[in-house]
């Protein structure tokens, strides 16, 4: 069987890397013809609204779906007249719009930050006198990597805020002095069955993902219980079918959903290490039908991306538990070109093992 | 960097899904056009010894290894004229003939079953004599799953073995009633670092391996020590790099070195999820001079083959700590299609493990 991927980035690959043994194989789907999936299974460079593009990459296909989550909506939709698509379109559609993504979570009941949408510069004003501040002011659509937002501290920063979104569409959230910021990866099968990974601890800076720690440190079991319940609702309610991530804020012994991706997630690459099972595996899995696999962690993982530049895979590799994953992509700042993933028996060990990857990145 | 290998079968396929997140690519040369690697990196069709294809194969590689250990000598000695072939093709050369193979243990001392050249019937009879009976008749090259093999119990058989055999060149050995195969699996990096996996035990049927446990049950510190004695002298020998296979016998406390594999081996697919490393990412590690990662066993895993027909993976993956890894190859009988692993914390729960997926293969 073939599975066709919208993307045919690292996600793509590492899915390509752990479909192969149950028997997949994959075509890709990448406006880029350098796309780091490309070496792993057939590419089609082409972009997703290309209508000639698309109908080659669907021959044959029996399942569909997505490592990118800004792959037009229509794109999706559109095979999914044709081949199963999974995750649901719809739900690609909320979370790629911030907007839409809280209202929906409001509706379920998964707490988010108090928000306000902001369509122009009086809405601006009336949202904080309703949140008040310091706020966050968020364009609604294509934020990612802490792109698209700013941190509003004063009535005197509202207009320059807007001014740099670019007018709106926007979104205004209640700024949360969170401790921490979590995720869970959910997933859920074309069957019906849900399995959940514990909650990792996220680290950014410069608004990327640097850090994941699983399971989070200090991880309780009513912790645990609050994600998992927010999971569940939206994959029930959307009849979703494959991984799912949502970024969660800690605060004060509380879970507020930030965002969520519908597909495999950068803080979820611990697991194929980590845990008993891959969240690319079961992704798969969910996809085909197939049981899913134990969601267990084994032992305590770190997960450290490599972010434009690559140390020496010697250095990274002579540090015990380390394992490395590079994408083959060409370096450029910013840029995700691979992560380290170190796994221990004890938090302690783990601990002196990631100031030794940290220091060479 | 792009690792030539020749041979594009499972083990191919296994070593690209090894590579990948080293940031390496796979160029494979393989007589048959749906080799199971080719979905995997670069397919080259051809001949071991068409200069042509060679060529092709070479271009622009630093490195080259192969998964097929009947690849002629003469060709891996070519392109070691002219890039680093590992492991050495003297490896290569040793393994193919069971006589210099036996002969190179001998000269290292590492332990055998006695043994004779046997060229004619009057060699067999004089071999007879020495070593007793019973004894098996092997042919010398191209011996693999059982095959090119006969006991000879009684001195009326020997003529019929002779002539079964293709009368020569040939080897006698005298049978070991052994109480069980094992197998070590060895890796020595370009750098001179060695490791050495636990000892596996194997079980065949109709000549061809079906189960391998790992670490073996009973495993003493002792017979650890033997098999690592054997394995590093052979390694040290031919200045070895890569992974290194040696099947052994287990009687009376003492091992046997029946053969070795100078490649992956299929007694060690359990461990890419039984051991800390793979025998497949420190083969990689090991040719690219990169330190080796630990050898350790996670648990305690079976490895089962599957054998001509493929059981349903949903059925598979239903046990717990199964995974399934397909070759993607068409059914054929006594053809190796794929294996499942499974893992599990203590030697009780991976019988009944191992019981249930025997039950569906």
């Amino acid at each position: 069987m073939i599975v066709g991927v919208l993307g045919g980035g690292q996600l793509g690959r590492m899915l390509a890397l752990a479909g192969y043994p149950l028997g997949l194989r994959f075509r890709f789907l990448d406006p880029a013809a350098d796309a780091p999936a490309g070496h792993l299974g057939e590419l089609i460079v082409g972009d997703y609204g290309d209508p000639l593009a698309l109908e080659r990459f669907a021959v044959d296909l029996q399942v569909v779906t997505y490592e990118f989550e800004n792959v037009p909506v229509q794109c999706a939709r559109e095979l999914a007249r044709r081949v199963a698509v999974s995750p649901p379109p719809e739900a690609l559609e909320t979370a790629q719009d911030r907007l839409l993504e809280k209202t929906f979570f409001q509706k379920l009941g998964v707490p988010t930050p108090p928000f306000a949408p902001v369509d122009s510069p009086d809405d601006l004003l009336g949202a904080i006198g309703r949140l008040g501040l310091p706020a966050v002011l968020k364009t609604r659509r294509l934020g990612y990597d802490g792109k698209g937002q700013r941190v509003i501290g004063t009535r005197q920063e509202a207009e320059a805020a807007w001014t740099g979104l670019g007018r709106g569409p926007l979104l205004l959230e209640r700024f949360v002095p969170f401790e921490r910021e979590v995720s869970i990866l959910a997933v859920r099968s074309s069957g019906g069955a849900t399995a959940f990974y514990p909650l990792v601890e996220n680290h950014h800076r410069e608004g990327i993902l640097r850090l994941s720690l699983a399971p989070a440190p200090r991880l309780t079991r009513d912790l645990q219980a609050q994600a998992e319940a927010c999971a569940a609702r939206v994959l029930e309610s959307l009849e979703y079918v494959g991984v799912l991530a949502i970024e969660l804020f800690e605060h004060g012994g509380h879970l507020l959903a930030n965002e969520m991706a519908p597909r495999v997630h950068n803080s979820g690459h611990w697991s194929i290490e980590g845990a008993e099972t891959s969240q690319f595996e079961n992704h798969l899995r969910a996809l085909l039908g197939l049981p899913l696999g134990s969601t267990a962690a084994r032992g305590h993982s770190a997960m450290l991306n490599l972010i434009g530049a690559i140390p020496d895979p010697a250095v990274v590799l002579a540090v015990p538990g380390a394992r490395l994953h590079l994408y083959g992509k060409a370096p450029r700042p910013r840029r995700k070109l691979g992560h380290v993933t170190v796994t221990a028996d004890d938090p302690a060990a783990l601990r002196v093992r990631v100031d030794e990857i940290t220091a060479l990145t």
